[in-house]
């Protein structure tokens, strides 16, 4: 894979320049995307790179954000030919920090379940996951060494599982949602994908203006062991994957705590549909009240779904996740990190689903900060992706415990 | 004016079509909008009225939401030819809802300070304020039972101040804001306009699905009479008006009862241009890259204003909010509503500008339900605004407090 940290030092260093380490990615593009189907439209390759501290880092952005000189099409045939008159807010952060916004990567239908074509680069007979799907494969394929990828359920941190990726969910809006196809406004997140944990920090700091710099920790880190109530929807795999890892961070110095969940975040996770449809049907009220017939059926179930959710049932879920945020909070009292599994198991074969996400819907709904921490594999190879949860607004010890959890592995 | 309610029992009456009553709407905007300026484009005349139980419901809506039928520019030349390919949420659920959405209505650049050329139907040479000037003007001169704007500052209260109608600007995110112009999206908030405190509160029971009627209020409401910190800045005509608002409730049998503005409320207000345009340099950040020269200075100057803000100041803004947001909940322990002003006097003299934000933008940040009621005037007959602030998710009852003013004066 493709790290935006040596890429950035060989151009400081003038190894390469910024307009050779574009150009790397796109040859990479061509050479590599024919088998993977992550890319949808490429920039045009005349475009010179940008000016700032990422230039010379080609980015793939997942096509549920606008963008200028690119169609847009949200994954949805409603949207063919759509292309926006301005960048999405991240898109134009991205090009004023240098970066070069090299291409369109695949989503599914407005970022939600129905699948799209992108494959596995660990193996093609797999699924990448989704709802980011290009995102995580273009990164994994190392044909870039970022992408901007959005979660709703589990659209960063399950295809960066999946395909054996950092990915990086902050804060809920640490970064801006301007610009991408709403969703469900009250949990879109915009995530980011890179190699490794270090990398993903570098990009969070450039583009924000804050220290999320994955720094080495000067201790080991406390970690929560945190199993959840749903511990038995987890491979056998999975399942030892996690009590490895903390055998392993144990042996190395971190202090492990093990951790009940709260009914408070038990029941965050059970209203996370409720929220989220009700949502989505006033977010696409027009694509569903004129264009239905192009609109799939997992799509239209969970928009009539939303449609026959009382106010009320909302408003309650809202209650109750302002109590999960609250709950989620008090969690890391004692503790710097949770660690908890990234998805079910690894990628499941096929592409006519991109899996579940039951193990980060929790935490999109309490805006926790998320990192897929990659390194484990299955019997047959595939990643285990680690999941590593922060206190809200602490994504800087998120990132930093992450980094560690990898380098331990 | 034309009032929603009134309209709605004549169909149900059979005293008119709901064909009728659009195009009632229909000639009343050909006969008095060249005069005001209110409407930008008006929608098709053949489209038959929607099916619904706000059909026959012309409804203007601010044009800084998108419309697929219509030109949307947000008031701004880089949208010139600007056609979205879907309605904004709030414009779906209006046709939904059976209402015709006959016209987009003028804002000013983006919803922000630079004026556009509506002028106030009281008297054609004042300021019908804004941002949402063309919503207020529409409903003030008679041509529309409702309209659809926007706040981030003071954009829904304030025009209706200045014009002598109705505004209500719901809890936070009681109304979508998907397919609405950002600006400040932890502020940006939906608001209708029109005639009469119970038109208001119908619109956005029927849009909502939630019991939001301005019912008679079974006793006189408990008021808070809320000076403010910066009564100083209200007019002597305005502070006359409130003191005598209050005099009259108490005389028809409200509980009054003074409060002081905590200090947690004033450093809200204080700090909501912080966060304001942090956000706004974000939200705009490819119209201030690639098409500054097409910008107002008053907009250029906040957006550099907010690029040149630290993220530090930022976050500390968003906990003064959090902050500000408890204490706003907190007055409410032993009161239904406050009384404030809605402006700090009648509306300025002049189209250069909309007037001033000050006594609005504390209740935006917090995300409290506010209504303007109208019925006072100053000495030369323009309306003087009185504002109604209820408790958080209590709009219910800000409606009736309101209506029950609104009846009293």
């Amino acid at each position: 894979m493709l790290s935006v940290c040596q890429i950035l030092e060989d151009i400081q260093a003038g190894r390469k320049t910024a307009a050779e380490a574009i150009s790397q990615s796109r040859a990479l593009i061509d050479a590599r995307d024919g088998d993977i189907g992550a890319f949808l439209e490429l920039a045009d390759a005349d475009a010179t790179p940008g000016d700032g501290p990422l230039a010379g880092i080609a980015v793939g952005v997942k096509d549920i954000f606008d963008t200028y000189d690119m169609a847009t099409r949200y994954g949805s045939p409603v949207f063919d030919g759509h292309r926006p008159p301005v960048d999405a807010a991240i898109v134009a952060m991205l090009r004023a920090a240098g970066a070069s916004v090299i291409g369109k990567t695949v989503t599914t239908e407005f970022a939600f379940m129905h699948p799209a074509g992108t494959v596995n680069p660990r193996n093609r007979a797999h699924t990448p996951g989704g709802s980011s799907s290009g995102s995580a494969a273009a990164v994994a394929a190392g044909m870039v060494p970022a992408a901007i990828g959005s979660q709703t359920g589990g659209s960063v941190i399950r295809p960066a599982a999946y395909c054996g990726v950092t990915g990086y969910k902050p804060s809920f809006r640490l970064f801006p949602t301007v610009g991408m196809k709403t969703f469900s406004w009250s949990m879109d997140t915009v995530g980011l994908f890179a190699a490794k944990v270090v990398d993903a920090g570098r990009v969070a700091s450039l583009l924000s203006g804050r220290d999320l710099e994955a720094d080495p920790l000067r201790e080991a880190p406390r970690i929560g062991l945190y199993r959840t109530s749903i511990w038995d929807q987890a491979s056998p795999a999975m399942q030892n994957a996690i009590d490895s890892v903390a055998q392993s961070a144990a042996d190395a110095g971190a202090h492990i705590v093990e951790i009940e969940e709260p009914d408070a975040l038990s029941r965050g996770r059970d209203i996370h549909t409720i929220v989220q449809n009700f949502e989505a049907a006033m977010a696409l009220g027009d694509e569903h009240r004129r264009h239905a017939a192009k609109l799939s059926d997992v799509l239209r179930e969970a928009l009539d779904d939303g449609y026959s959710t009382r106010p009320q049932s909302y408003d309650n879920g809202r209650r109750i996740a302002r109590q999960a945020r609250k709950a989620a909070t008090a969690l890391f009292n004692d503790i710097d990190v949770l660690l908890t599994p990234s998805a079910p198991d690894a990628a499941p074969v096929g592409l006519t689903s991109t899996g579940s996400s039951i193990f980060n819907r929790l935490w999109t709904l309490t805006g926790n900060p998320c990192v897929n921490v990659a390194g484990r594999v299955d019997p047959a190879g595939m990643p285990l992706g680690i999941q590593i949860v922060g206190r809200f607004g602490r994504d800087k010890l998120a990132l930093q415990a992450a980094r560690w959890l990898e380098e331990t592995l």
